[in-house]
Parts: structure tokens; C-alpha cells; sequence
């Protein structure tokens, strides 16, 4: 929208001068006599305040920001804990004190899981004359007081079953389904034997899975200091960001996503909390512990068994034998995991600033607050990036600036176990926000590196990210020395992408956004500031060595990332809030759109000749949807921007975009709950994004079982993407 | 919404006479100097044009209404018949030619079924000497010449199963549980028995349904004098409205809505098409006929067995025995069924009048256009009204006035089969009709007796029918005469409720408005002329006597209650099309819900309360609801009636109400798909309408299976209700 189409005629009424001033004093009077409307309702029409993003820019304050997280990591805040609650209240109170217009808290009762703190999981290697080495229970005290929190929990994965099994250990690489082909491959079996695997490559919940489905009697996952700690064991925390070899990975084996207990549903008190549930019965059915790398390598020293590819070896002094057999026969691991399920109360806390002339337009800001220990990275950064965009916007609001649509400042319960928080708040909430929600802007982790911008988005919301981050002054000194001012400029430096310009991710699963846009279409973005190197997460994610050492002096330094990231956010949903017409790019959509039927057309054209299913009807609803897009360009550029229901209109049209391609009845029949066609999540690994997995993902069922059923269901999806997109870009056109 | 309050500021102005008049031009002057909006958008605010109301009466003219229904009920018009093509065609020029903007036909490929005409299905009754009696085949041609036009059905009931089937007969009366509880009681088994039953009560094909659950072979059903010729058999058609003796009702079978072979999705040319879906496996599996009371007397007179009771005695020369043996040992009875089931196209025609102000909001009428035989009140009167309405409405669109919301005139394909091409017409729009459809107002049988109206309406619709049926002319001149000067005055003597107003009926299934209400929330409306006497349904429906002179000579002589029923569609339409604020009422559905949930509580209290389930959370949530709608009054009235987001938004917010009870996930696990947890019809006879159905067949189902797994399925549903209500109490007064 270009600012000449969009200035007021007031404003040019306003130019007039003394003339002007005069007949407005006398159009005044008459207007106090007849009770016409002159100007009345001018306001509706405005377009954004370009004044305010610099206003944003220079009120964000990393002294602020700095005290947030300070508060939020000095103590262990997991879900369903006091600490859950405290911190509720009090990001309650901080959002009221920064004059948020109203702030409440939401009570969700949901199923959670701990470990047994007094008498923690036991991981143990009895050898042939019956001695035992135990394996470590706790992360040690390294360097922050707080690391030795009384709360702090023993190890242990969330969900895992429970139960003592003992046996055999079976090295398997990163748990990837290709990696389990080559133990069977090589005659490893696993059944009733434990799994050793490493983190880094796909979600350990599906980890898990694979080796409960071929028959091992339980997991332990490790982080190979090849990963984890590259600069070698001596070069780690406190002293650089890398893992020490006690530190553990904690983490959820939740495959689903939302309390299991009330799947569709809300947990609210009056819920059913279905025990048999689709989700509950998808639960780990073995026990399955974190471990460090240390007592990793122990284990590993002791395997026998064939060797494995180089690749699989790691940086530990071993060989990493793929296992099935102890060198010292007699040798054999024990765990004894009693990590609990339990019924728990975690809350979310939601401010709004209603909008000035749209109240019931949303644009939502979110983070989750629970963490698994004190969680200074994930996600108190962005907590403490919640809390001061919160606090900037309040004191606009107060000084008398409000965006047209309304701000919600959103903070997740829960989320670590599975996204519960926001995905029960978005159940309750189901109706309204598919009615009113504009976009979601996730802010989980904030900064985990100091390299480049990451960020995933939708389409519809490149134009937007890329707009904000082009003004955002960049945090990296040399960056600007070297002429890059913008976090666009390192984006695009360090994150290229072939069209020239930064690459955006899609959005897989594994933060609060999936409910937003996999659940019911709200356009979504995730931003963060990352490291350089390709591996699954920073060393220390979901380590007790997430301290405010950890970000304020190892990796943040004067929290200057933590304020872009603030700065940025800000932005983005203050374009997303304030300007007139919604700059959801539908042309971008078209693009990706093309781009990724041409890519499933290119992978399974063959399989699918083979099996006489065609695609030519998706190849034409793709090319309508493209046309529909470039003819809503036309409507859009010729809306009357005078006419505030035009502009309510077109805007209501531009949200329905998105929503067009949610299948209320799922994509799949899959206990995760995915309702979008294009951008579901792989049910391989539910952290990745790739386009119309739904359809993929049978494709590659039926290929592998060869049933005609699975073919069907092939035909039977195909069915449903023609449908949804041709109406989507029908309904670009249509009034 | 008062007169006073909506009054334009304009019209104030506009009363200041010279004045006035001088310094609107000197503004006016200023204005096109500075160009500031002074009365630009004003069109945006204005209220609904009164005037309009009269005109729409003076403007409905019988004899066109006279000359439609001719033409229409002059062939035989029965869905995916070439009939059906043509009077689509048809349809759409008489729209177009009325001035309707825009008009479409849509084509939807769907299952149908047919009667092998040149072999039709036979019914014989077999002698012990091998003689045989064959029951008639065809409804011979009585009056007018149409009713031998050579593409008029034999006699068939569709969807039934093929099959020969003989052997016993057993009179079920009219085919209830109950009535075959009384069977079972006495002794009378029906298994592998052929079933007699009377048409009345229930809907056929839960009649066909209930026989079938309980092992029948095949079943016949018939029309009983004393229900369908109360004046006796001589005083019949074309004589009188009543049912000669071989007058036979046609009608589907299909116990769920839409195509059977595409579920929840449209039937459009790349639909994936389902053979093995669940609704196709609730398709009769034994042959069904409906025959002539002629014929029903002959086999009953040859029927043994036990006395009937009483009540089951009808007005044929027979004592109505049970049956399960004939009186000769040696009879048989023999149905040699052929009905077809085949995919065919069947087409809607939408005519749309956009709105002036909201073309994005829309207002829609719906009729069906197919028959089962020349179909001149079902459903041909209905159709002769949406043509006459349309061209009054296009004919003041011609003129220069338009209503602020778009309206949309819909001549349904395939209703007759199971509200087919309704239900693929909202699936394929879903998306866009859960967004943007204000109402729906329905007219399948414009006409079927004189005595009173008969409307059947969701709660906040009932202040928009009383009030336009205030404003419509009595078409009966005995009623005139004794003072009753409007239909709303006889309606009020003739069909009284309680309340002091006429009686209005809840929305079952049974015509299109099924989709619109039970699936996606859409306020629904259904409006027809009715006879007195309480019977399923007039004498003659869906027989072959369905003619233009059964309408236009026998009912409704100069086609004075059409007109009526046009004038109160196009009023109601025009209230809800126009009024600046939708005039829904959120207090009448409190009421209703209030009333619903004492029926529900003082029905399975006990039940309940023995199970230890509590209704305190459901009661609760009611009385939420209660108090939310009365605090949205005074948020309806302090609405800004100048600011056309402000109503835009409040006009919203009363679009979502009737949304928040749909549960994108359905009501039950049932094949008919219903999503309105309130309305939802009964599985135990769908044309019926009782509250909070889903719930109270679930407790009937515990209460007969008594199995703790019903019991936990009411328990689940139970939360369901609380939670949605609840919410869409909270949503009244959020922004």
C-alpha cells in the first residue's frame, strides 16, 4: 500500500493554511448545529503510523530485558510446578504494570510428567563379576548458584514409560528409520533389546517410536560431543556454550500434539479426560532416560558387535560398535525408570491492547513460559522479549497510540511437553480466532547464536518479515562495520537463499505455533537468532546449563540480540496490526504453491503413473489458484481506501486465504491432529516442513506396503487437496 | 432497532429546510475544493429502506407465480433426469431475464436411483393354487393429461436393495420401535418375514431401517385411508385432495444427507467417490416398496395371526391382523425388487443480486427444483415462489434499490434423494458460507393446505418471521373479514403456542436447510401454507396427483396463499438482507436453551444421577449463556450507529452465535453428519426436532445397552455441550 493512496483527504484539508483553519472553524460551527459527520469517522480509513516502528526501535531497552530474564532463570520453571504458576502471576503483573488494557490468566488441567526426584531413574551396567557403575541421575552444579535449585529435576524424558527392563544395548545411530534398515541390515536385531541413539537429527519422541515398533525393550539418547561439544570436552560450559559431559538433553516423547487427555477438546474442569484416547494410547510403551555423554561412552566402550559405518562414530573414545552383545559376556545394562504421568494444572497468560478500530482483528504475539530447568534460552529469552515489546506497546497505548487491530501478548503453559498450553487455549478459542485471528508471531527460543536471523514462516507473511527485518538497526557491530546495518543484511548474507534473497523455513511442528496455523489456518512466523552451524539445536538446549550466564555472557553480551529480536517482533506485528490493508502476499502463496506441487510431481510423478492415478487435476488447481492470485492483485489494487468496509472486506477475504486450506476433518488419520493440506508435518519427523506431507506421507505408505487400500487413500487425499485448492482460488475473485 | 436511533444525521440536515439548502452548497463547494468526505460513506450506516415492504406486496403477481408452476409441473422433473437439465436451464433464463446479476448452475455427480420402467418391480401375492395377484405397478392416469406422460416412474422407493424375496407378511402399523416392540411382545417375529407398515409417523426409511435391524426379508409400505382419505374412497383425487386407491407415495430411503458416495466432501467431477464409505453401508440391504391401499387391503385380508390392537386398525375393509402366516396356508407374498442406484448429474442453479453496502454478506433463499413425479406442491410450488420473488427483487435491483447484504436465490438439484444437491453445494462452499452467510430461508412446499402457516426457525429468527408475517396480507377473505387482517393473525388462532404468539417449530432434517443449520451453523428458516389436521404430510405428497390442478384449483384458487408465502419470503429475506443490524435475537435462543435444558434435566435426572453424572457444569454453562445474551443487549443498544466498522463488528459478532454450537467434528459417530450439538435431529426419526438430541439418544442408548462405555460416551458428549456453551456465551461480550 503506497503511502500517496492511503493519506487522508484530511490531511490535505489539513495543508491549507490559515484559509482552511478558518472554514473549518465555520464548517465546525455547522457541524455542532446540523450533527453531520465531517470527519467523525475518518480514523477508520488510516493507514499505519510509520512514525511508531521507530518509536519501537528506540524504546526497546536490554537493561529490561536483561532484569526479565535474570527473574525468569533463577529458578527451575516446569510446567504443572509452582513455579508454573508463580511465574504466571507474576508476567501477569509485569504486563499489567506496563499497562496492558487487560491480562488474564487461564487455567489448563492437563497430563504432564515427572521424574521421581527422591529416588531418581536409574541407568546401570552390572558386569560379569555383578559390580555396577550407575549412571549419572543429575546434571552437577558447574558454575551458577542456581544450577544446585533444590527443584531442580533428576533426568528424565517426559511421557516415558515406566518399568525395569535389563538386557543388551544396540548402538543406533540417530534412531532414523533408515538407520534401524541398516542394523537389519546387518543382522542387528533389536527386539528386547535397549536402544542407544544420539540426538541431533530428527524429534526424539519419533526415535522412540521406531524402536518401540521394532521391539526393543527401551532407549537412552545421548548428545555426541562431536555434535555437542565441538571445541572437545575441556572447551564447554561455563567457560564456552558446549555440553559438558554430565549435561542431558531433557525433553518430551509426546508424539501428539495438546493435553492427550482431551484430544479436539479444551482441558477446562468440565473436560472428559479420556484415559483411552487415540493420543493416550500413542504414548510410550517402553522406558526410555536421557544421558551424558560420559556415561555414553562408558556404555559404548563396553559394546561388542559388529563395527559401524564412520559416519556413525562420534568424538568419545570408542569405536562405537553397533552392539547386541557386551564384549565381557554377563555384561548388562538396567534401567529403572518411574517417571510419572500425572493430571497437573498449567496456566497461560494473555494480555490485550484492544485495537483501535478493529477490536475484533487479532494479531497475537507468543512465547511459552515453562521450561525444563531454568531455561535462560528456552524460552525465558523469549519471555523476556514478550515482556518488554509488551511493556513498549503498553506505554504507546498509554501515551495514546493503539494499532487499528488488537494486540494479544501471549504466554504458553506447557508447552515443552507437547505445545499443550496453546494448543488447549486455541481449542477453547477455536471459533473466535478462525473468526478473528489475524496472524501468530512466535518468539520461543529468541536468540540461540549470534549468527543470522532464522525464521519460519507461511508465505502469505514473507513480505512482512522481510519489510520489518530491512528496519531493525543490526546488533553485530562488525556486521555494520562491514556496511550491513540491518539484520536484513546479515540475513542475507549469512542465510541466502536462491532467489535472492534470505532463506525463510517453513514451519514444521515443535513450537506454539502449530495449533495457530496447522490446526486452523492463522498465518504464522517464528523468529529467532541462531548460530552458524547445521546441527539439531545449541549444545545446550534443555540442559541445566541454560543459566543467565549462559545467554548474558556467553552468548549475548549486552543483550544487543535480545533487543533486535525484541525490536523485530515488535515491528512485524505492529505491520501486521496497523496497516490498513493486510500485506498477506497471495502471489507469494501462488509461488510456493507451484514450486511444491512441482517437487511432489517430480518425486512420485512415476509411483503414481504406475498406479494410474493422475495429476492432472492437482496441476490445474495449482495453475487456477496461481491466475486467482494474480487477478486478486487487481481487486486489491482497485479497493476504495476511502471506504472502510471495502477495506474490511478485502481484509476479511485476504484471512480467509489461509483457512482455505484446513481440512476440518484432518489430514490424515493421525493422532497428532494436523488440519492443513500443504503444510502438515511428516509424520517422520514432526519438527521438519515439507509441502503437502499429508499427500507424501501415503504416497510413501502405500509405496512401501504395495496395498490397494493405501492407494486409495493416495486418491482419496488427492481428492481433497483438487478441492480445497480450487476453492481457495475461487474465492479470491468471488465476492 | 428503533426508527429514531438509526435515523440519519443527513436527514436532519436534509430537514433544515433553504438554510440549509444554501450552506449544503456552499459545503458542497468546499468539498469539491478540499475533497473531504462529508456524506460520501453515509450510505454505509443507513438503515433498511421501509418503503421496500409494500412495495414487494404490490409487486408479487399470482398470475406469473400461476404461469411458473405450470410450466413446471407440466413434465415429470425427477433429479438427474434430462428434466432435470432442463428446468435448471430453464430456471436460470427465468432469472436472468428478471434481472438477476449473476447466475450459475452447478453440476454435482452424485448416486441416484431409478425403477426399471420397462420391467417395473413387482409385488405379487401367490395362491395355494399358484394363481397370482400382482399389485399395480404404475398410478394410472386419473385427470390431467401430464399424469400419462410417458417418462412418469413406476412405482419405486429409492435406494431400496435389489432382490426377490417371498414368503410371510407381518403388519407392522407404522413401523416404530414401539410397534415392533408390540410385535415381539405378542410373539410375532419378523425375521426373514416381509414387513407391511403404514405410512404417517416416521420417516420411510427409518421404517426400512428399524424392519432390517430386525431380520425382515423385504418390506411394503402403504398409505392408509384413514390417515390419506378421511372423506372415504370415493371422495378422492381429482375430486378432492385426498388419496384414491392407488395413489402411491415415492420417496428416498437414504437415512443420511447428500451423496452417499463423497461424505463431507462435493460431489464435483474430481471428487474421490466412495463405494465403501459409511454412508454407503447404511443403505438398505433388503428390497423396499411402497404400494396402494387397494392393493395393502387385498394382502391384509389375507393376513392371519393375532388381532391387532385397536389403534392399528385402519379404514380398510380388513381387520388388520399381525400376519406372520396368511389365512389360506400356501399364500405367498412376492417382491421381485429392481431399483437401480446410479451416478448421475443433478444441477443447482444460484442466482445472486449483490449486495449495495455488504456484498460479502449474504442472504439466501432455497428451494428445490426436483420431483418425484410433476411434483406441483412438492416442490414445484416452492419453485413457482423463488422465480416470483427473484423477479421482484431483480425487478427493484433493475430500479436502482439493492439491499446492504448480497442475496442469493437457490433452485436445489436432487433434494428428494436426500437434500443432495444442498448438502454438496455447502460442502464444496463451506469455508466461504461459515464466513459470510447471514441466513438461510427455506420454501420446499410453498403450499399444501390453507388453514395457517407453518414455520419452522431457529430461535433468533423468530423475531424476523413475526414480524414479517405482520406485515403480509391475509390471502384468506373469511379471515379478513372477522378482523384478521394479516397471515401473523391467523397463524396466531389457528396455530397457537403458549406464549401468546404463533407456535413456531424447531428445524428437523427432512429439506435443504439441514446442511445450513446442522452442519455449519448457518440461522435457518422454513416457510410453507399447511391443512389443519395433524398428519405426517397432505393426502397426495409425492404421488403422481401432485398435478397443477391439485394446486391451482383443488388448494389454492387464484394463487392467493402463494402469493402470501412469496410476499413473507421476500419480507424476511428483505429484514435480514437490509437491516443495518441483523435482527437476530440472542435472548430468544436463551430462552429457548433455558426451556431445552429443563426439558432435558426433568426428562434424565434420575437417569442420570444413577450413573453419578452431574448436570450442575451444564446448568451452569446455560445460565452463562442466559446472562451473557442479556449483558449483549446492552451492548447491541450502545452500539455507534454511525461508525460502519461498529456494526460491521456487532453484526459479527450475531453471525457467530448460531456457529458456536457446531462442532466441526460432528454430533455422534453417525453417517448422517450433524454438527449442531442443540438442534441436531434425532437418530430415531430425522424429520423430527427435539434439543440437545446428541445427548438424549446417547442416554437412551445407555439406558437400553446399559454398558459403561455408553455411559462414558454421554459423560463425553455432556462436556462437549458445557464447553460450547459456554464459550459461545463468553463470546457475546468479548471483543
Amino acid at each position: 500500500v503506497g503511502k500517496g493512496r492511503t493519506m487522508q483527504k484530511w490531511m490535505i484539508f489539513g495543508g491549507g493554511g490559515f484559509l482552511a483553519l478558518l472554514l473549518g472553524a465555520i464548517i465546525g460551527g455547522l457541524i455542532g448545529h446540523f450533527g453531520f459527520p465531517v470527519y467523525e469517522y475518518g480514523h477508520l480509513t488510516r493507514d499505519a503510523d510509520l512514525g511508531i516502528t521507530q518509536r519501537i526501535i528506540n524504546e526497546v531497552d536490554g537493561d529490561n530485558i536483561a532484569s526479565y530474564l535474570k527473574h525468569l532463570s533463577a529458578v527451575p520453571h516446569v510446567a504443572g510446578t509452582k513455579y508454573d504458576y508463580e511465574q504466571a502471576l507474576w508476567v501477569k503483573d509485569q504486563l499489567v504494570s506496563s499497562g496492558i488494557d487487560d491480562v488474564e490468566i487461564i487455567k489448563h488441567k492437563v497430563l504432564l510428567s515427572y521424574p521421581p526426584n527422591d529416588n531418581p531413574n536409574q541407568v546401570q551396567i552390572t558386569d560379569p563379576a555383578g559390580l555396577t557403575y550407575n549412571f549419572s541421575a543429575q546434571q552437577p552444579v558447574l558454575f551458577s548458584p542456581e544450577e544446585g535449585h533444590p527443584d531442580i529435576n533428576s533426568n528424565f524424558l517426559a511421557y516415558s514409560a515406566q518399568g525395569q527392563v535389563s538386557g543388551d544395548v544396540v548402538y543406533a545411530y540417530h534412531g532414523r528409520p533408515d538407520d534401524f534398515k541398516h542394523l537389519e541390515d546387518n543382522g542387528v536385531n533389536v527386539t528386547g533389546k535397549i536402544v542407544l541413539a544420539r540426538y541431533g537429527k530428527i524429534f526424539r519422541g519419533n526415535i522412540v517410536l521406531e524402536a518401540e515398533k521394532r521391539g526393543a525393550s527401551g532407549v537412552l539418547l545421548f548428545s555426541d560431543p562431536k555434535d555437542f561439544s565441538p571445541r572437545g570436552r575441556n572447551q564447554v560450559y561455563p567457560n564456552t556454550v558446549d555440553l559438558p559431559e554430565d549435561g542431558v538433553q531433557s525433553g518430551t516423547l509426546l508424539l501428539s500434539d495438546g493435553d492427550p487427555l482431551t484430544p479436539h477438546y479444551p482441558s477446562i474442569d468440565s473436560a472428559y479426560f479420556d484415559d483411552d484416547s487415540k493420543m493416550m494410547r500413542e504414548l510410550p510403551r517402553i522406558p526410555a532416560q536421557p544421558i551424558g555423554y560420559k556415561d555414553a561412552e562408558y556404555l559404548l566402550q563396553k559394546l561388542g558387535g559388529k563395527e559401524s559405518p564412520q559416519e556413525w562414530k562420534g568424538d568419545l573414545t570408542t569405536d562405537y560398535k553397533l552392539g547386541g552383545t557386551f564384549v565381557e559376556a554377563g555384561t548388562k545394562l538396567t534401567m529403572d525408570i518411574r517417571t510419572t504421568r500425572e493430571v497437573k494444572d498449567t496456566y497461560t497468560v494473555i494480555g490485550t491492547i484492544p485495537g483501535s478500530v478493529e477490536k475484533d482483528r487479532y494479531v497475537l504475539l507468543g512465547n511459552h513460559r515453562d521450561s525444563w530447568s531454568l531455561g535462560s534460552i528456552d524460552p525465558s529469552s523469549g519471555t523476556a522479549c514478550l515482556l518488554e515489546i509488551a511493556r513498549v506497546f503498553g506505554k504507546l497505548a498509554q501515551e495514546g497510540w493503539r494499532p487499528r487491530r488488537t494486540l494479544k501478548f501471549c504466554s504458553w503453559g506447557a508447552e515443552e511437553y507437547g505445545l499443550i498450553g496453546s494448543t488447549e487455549w486455541v481449542e477453547q478459542n477455536r471459533k473466535i480466532l478462525e473468526k478473528q485471528a489475524v496472524a501468530y508471531i512466535n518468539v520461543d527460543i529468541a536468540v540461540e547464536g549470534n549468527y543470522t536471523l532464522y525464521a519460519k514462516s507461511v508465505p502469505m507473511l514473507y513480505k512482512t518479515v522481510i519489510e520489518a527485518t530491512k528496519k531493525i538497526p543490526n546488533p553485530n557491530p562488525n556486521e555494520v562495520t562491514e556496511g550491513r546495518t540491518t539484520i536484513y543484511d546479515t540475513w542475507l548474507k549469512n542465510s541466502p537463499s536462491d532467489g535472492g534473497r534470505p532463506k525463510i523455513y517453513g514451519l514444521g511442528s515443535g513450537s506454539d505455533f502449530k495449533a495457530f496455523i496447522h490446526n486452523i489456518g492463522v498465518p504464522a512466523l517464528d523468529l529467532r537468532y541462531t548460530y552458524e552451524e547445521n546441527i539439531g539445536s545449541y549444545p545446550l538446549y534443555h540442559t541445566l546449563y541454560e543459566t543467565y550466564h549462559l545467554l548474558s555472557y556467553l552468548y549475548d553480551e549486552g543483550m544487543a540480540f535480545m533487543k533486535s529480536i525484541t525490536q523485530l517482533w515488535g515491528e512485524a506485528a505492529r505491520i501486521l496490526a496497523d496497516s490498513l490493508i493486510i500485506p498477506f502476499d497471495v502471489r507469494e502463496y501462488a509461488s510456493y504453491i507451484n514450486k511444491t506441487f512441482s517437487e511432489v510431481e517430480s518425486s512420485y510423478k512415476n509411483d503414481l503413473q504406475a498406479q494410474d492415478i493422475s495429476l492432472d487435476n492437482f496441476r490445474n488447481a495449482v495453475a487456477h489458484f496461481d491466475q486467482q492470485a494474480t487477478r486478486f492483485l487487481d481487486i486489491e489494487k482497485s479497493v476504495d481506501l476511502q471506504d472502510p468496509l471495502a477495506i474490511r472486506s478485502l481484509n476479511d477475504k485476504l484471512m480467509l486465504v489461509e483457512r482455505m486450506f484446513i481440512d476440518p476433518l484432518g489430514v490424515s488419520d493421525r493422532a497428532d491432529i494436523v488440519n492443513h493440506i500443504l503444510f502438515a508435518p511428516s509424520i517422520k519427523d514432526t519438527y521438519a516442513s515439507v509441502g503437502f506431507a499429508g499427500l507424501t506421507d501415503l504416497i510413501e505408505a502405500a509405496k512401501e506396503s504395495g496395498a490397494a487400500e493405501d492407494w486409495e487413500n493416495v486418491k482419496k487425499h488427492l481428492s481433497v487437496i483438487v478441492f480445497m485448492m480450487q476453492e481457495a482460488g475461487n474465492i479470491l475473485t468471488s465476492i
